[in-house]
């Protein structure tokens, strides 16, 4: 498979609509200039092209392969991941303090985008190994960050995250792995994991588990559930390798796609117990996940945007290529399928839903690099705001839209998408699960409505209405009739978002039920609205220069491609209003024993 | 997998919508009553459920497989295959004349509706056994008929489809096989067929191959292409296999779905030619090609509902038995998921979708077995109409429906989904073909706003609407909310569709470009309209059970399920006609480059 940063793309969203500049005036980022990031996106683009695409579609056919109670990577992951390890890329946002290079998230927003467009299963790995470095970071002891942090935060040792069990799924209150507290103050942990992305492999001679699990008195539920680290080889305190830990990865799966990372099951202390050490405060174990959360939902956002580019560079260069049937105007000959309408209704879909969520991504990790970095105050949380509410759109939206776009990539291949040699099906396939893994679509779409929207009777919302409202104005002051379709659908987007908001905030605490039947509903609008904002803002970014006498014709396909957005996308907004305003009651009318 | 077919639904469609007594007092069809299609139907169920769908998942895993030039079926696939035959399935609808047993089209829908539900690959066999019986009865020497007919009537052997070659998909003027006349009146054929489906295999002694190939004199593109019947064994006059015929599988895909399904690439003539007998008049082949169209794409059509059934009930199963996270407005424990209001708005739309698609096609079979049994004239011509109107709205929204909802359906199952053992994914992968093979969404999308709106002006389209109109206002005139939401959700749908259909027919010829970029829109916009139009009937054939006092709980849930439809799927209608109304211009504004 092959694949080519849109760097010049990921350059205007950095600039323009994200701020790169803003963001390297926080304390500790003054080395991440326009310059700087340029030549480290132009570096992460050459290694996601050149190592990591040309192993995807091997990694789907051999896939992580399991026997004797071991992973083995897919040919050529081993390999690709100590160049990955020596270009210095696991550490790039991660804390100097450790060896990191401590760049701003918008930083890795971008670098990690082309790591997960080249090579979807390869990312997850240094995905994974980020969650647990966070936690480590987060709550670990000076002990526990001495010992197992330096070599995490290289990717000399590579991590996981140990949440989920058969009958624990979205649902982590029924965890039942246990963990014994022994006399030297270790844990010996007992249970089993499943689903756990990378829980082994042999590209590094360590794995630290990060471990949800239960001490003996623990209280039931959610309340109830503590984090341990639990290396698979014991570290001695001199940092050499000691004994085998008693956890093993028992089986993995065989799934939809994603077929190069390996989705283990975990079994912890089937021979005496594995050792463990409690991370942070006993009890506190989800509240740790929570504080990570907003960073793994963001990262999965991230894949269904990066899905989306991969799909339409594979389907541009078909739709170039193929040759079929006359234009539908008449032509002296067959015309490329780029030519005909509905093939260019396609890649005009593909092309503006990547530009909204590329926008909206990165301008969320824009904003939590200043709800980070800012001195505390208003400032600072007015930006937590906003990355907290737009942290389920993020990962909501990006991931249902990368996928439909997926979708279309395979669709413009006719029948060649559906011939796996191709690698839309895989694009297609390795999508799929990022609607569902670190909280599905409705999970998101519940997290929105709920916690994030009715909690604060819509004050962080009506903070983001504001700042749309203002870039509608602006847009609608221009003449002409790209900005006055822009501003007027954004209106209209606009309307409907406020008037189901309205409807959620009134509506949650009398009657939930209902109001949850249009969740998703809410989550697609949110997005589509908001896509809508980030498409005018980039049009009128590229106004500016054009107005400044710029000719790149770059520019003009911004303000195309944001009108296309709006007539496209946006009407949708109204119709996702009238479903979550009228069709609560009659999604839960029917009888159980109906369906 | 399993499957159990929805026979109360079903029967209820062919009774209460499609009306099945006026289509059993059509000539020739007076078998077809109430109790002899309710029989056949039960057994087809029986068929369905205990043969096919427990071959389905190995016939993923194993799928068909070649070597030698030959193609070996799924385990179980022969046996499966000599049962269908034994149990007269393969001959239901075909002409008594041959051994056919005559039934209307709309009992082979539904019937057929169990065979592809249970296990796809397994039913594209026989389906592309009745395109090539459909060519041969159609426009076959009476020789070629009595040669060929009645063994692939009853299914001793099977028949292909031959048109796609690498240069010519979607455009069959591209095609290139060559077909060079000799002293006997046979031709010798050469050249490569792709995608043929069901191509080679073992299951039956001999293949009866239907090939496109140009003469030697021939006129370029579409009007010059002839149709051959082209044996895999040649059968002498006494109906005995003679020579193997010189036509071959040189491979079968690799594809994303419908592994038991062998996609063969097929070589004619690699040893001299192989030898074919011209069917019909030279150079009509492709004419014979559209005749068969309709029926082939409504039999796609009908997969996508099929899929969309499948995949409806493994996930209810799932949201019964899983039992995750307590109800939102709070439980004492965990709760199925079935309980949880998103979940519940995931299988109501799969349940309402599959009820609308049900009902619209079932209908159109109808309609096909009135404007094929009705004497001529107008009452016949109307009914052709509808049918013509109708297909490309069939074929394209049922799939692109059914895909979506094979998508819920993984979705329903959380990471479960994922997991290839759970079966929703294979439902998945399987019906990503449909939205593509016998004409990809946008040639249906094209050949419907071109052919079936624009070119009669719009009034094949005026008179449906006018059916729809009376639906409405008499959803109107019954009182109470459920009738009221859906009398209101259809009005508005129905407005924007004339809305649509206006800007479509007023603008055609004078700017084809710009109306075709909203051709896909304005088929989804058909269908989602057309479905809310036949729910709104199913809603008041179940009303009529009610006032009559019939206490089944059935139909009030069919009350529900429709006002579910119009409150979930008819507020998309008029965002649709806003895309094609105002969204042509930006879709064209790019350059070709800046993709």
């Amino acid at each position: 498979m092959t694949y080519t940063a849109p760097l010049k793309d990921m350059q205007f969203v950095l600039r323009e609509i994200a701020r790169l500049d803003q963001v390297s005036l926080l304390p500790g980022y003054e080395d991440a200039t326009d310059e700087t990031v340029d030549a480290i996106l132009t570096e992460a683009a050459r290694f996601a092209s050149g190592v990591l695409a040309p192993l995807r579609r091997d990694g789907d056919l051999t896939g992580a392969r399991w026997a004797d109670r071991q992973v083995t990577a897919a040919p050529g992951f081993k390999d690709a991941y100590w160049q990955f390890v020596e270009g210095g890329w696991n550490a790039l946002s991660c804390s100097p303090e450790f060896g990191g290079q401590g760049l701003p998230k918008l930083v890795l927003a971008a670098v990690s985008e082309t790591w997960k467009s080249a090579n979807h299963a390869f990312s997850l790995c240094p995905m994974l190994t980020m969650g647990a470095i966070e936690a480590l970071e987060l709550v670990g002891t000076p002990e526990q960050k001495k010992k197992f942090l330096p070599r995490m935060v290289s990717g000399v040792w590579t991590g996981t995250m140990n949440l989920t069990e058969p009958q624990a799924g979205s649902d982590l209150a029924a965890i039942r792995t246990r963990a014994v507290p022994q006399a030297d103050g270790s844990y010996r942990i007992f249970g089993q994991k499943i689903f756990i992305t990378w829980g082994d492999h042999d590209m590094t001679e360590n794995t630290i588990h990060l471990v949800l699990a239960r001490t003996p008195d623990a209280p039931e539920g959610v309340k109830g559930i503590s984090l341990f680290v639990v290396p698979k080889f014991m570290v001695n305190d001199d940092g050499s390798l000691g004994e085998r830990n008693d956890a093993w990865c028992i089986s993995i799966e065989h799934k939809l796609g994603i077929h190069a990372s390996p989705t283990c099951v975990m079994s912890y202390g089937d021979n005496g117990g594995a050792t463990g050490y409690l991370v942070g405060r006993e009890n506190d174990g989800l509240k740790y996940m929570f504080i990570m959360m907003n960073a793994a939902r963001f990262a999965v956002g991230m894949e269904g945007l990066a899905a989306a580019e991969s799909a339409y560079q594979k389907a541009v260069t078909y739709a170039r290529e193929r040759v079929q049937s006359r234009a539908i105007e008449g032509s002296p000959g067959s015309v490329p399928i780029i030519r005909h309408p509905d093939v260019r209704r396609m890649l005009m879909t593909m092309k503006a839903g990547i530009e909204a969520m590329r926008a909206l991504a990165y301008s969320v990790a824009a904003a939590t690099d200043h709800a980070l970095q800012l001195p505390p105050g208003e400032a600072r949380q007015q930006q937590q705001a906003f990355v907290d509410l737009m942290i389920p759109v993020v990962k909501g939206w990006l991931t249902e839209t990368g996928n439909e776009i997926a979708s279309l990539g395979v669709q413009v291949h006719g029948g060649m998408g559906y011939m796996e040699e191709t690698g839309a099906a895989q694009i297609f396939r390795d999508a799929r699960i990022t609607t569902i893994y670190e909280g599905t679509t409705g999970i998101q779409a519940n997290d929105l409505i709920g916690r994030k929207l009715a909690r604060d009777g819509g004050a962080a919302l009506r903070g983001v209405v504001s700042l749309i409202a203002a870039t509608q104005a602006d847009a609608g002051s221009r003449g002409g009739p790209n900005f006055g379709s822009i501003a007027s659908h954004l209106k209209t987007g606009l309307a409907a978002l406020e008037q189901a908001a309205e409807y959620v905030v009134a509506r949650y605490d009398g009657d939930v039920r209902t109001v949850a039947v249009g969740a998703v509903p809410f989550l697609k609008l949110m997005g589509t609205v908001c896509g809508g904002w980030y498409m005018a803002r980039s049009a009128l970014a590229a106004q500016a220069h054009i107005d400044a006498g710029d000719p790149d014709p770059f520019y003009a396909g911004k303000i195309a491609t944001a009108r296309f957005y709006a007539e496209h996308f946006l009407p949708l907004a109204p119709a996702l209003a009238r479903v979550i305003v009228q069709g609560g009651e009659s999604a839960l009318m029917l009888d159980e024993a109906a369906f």
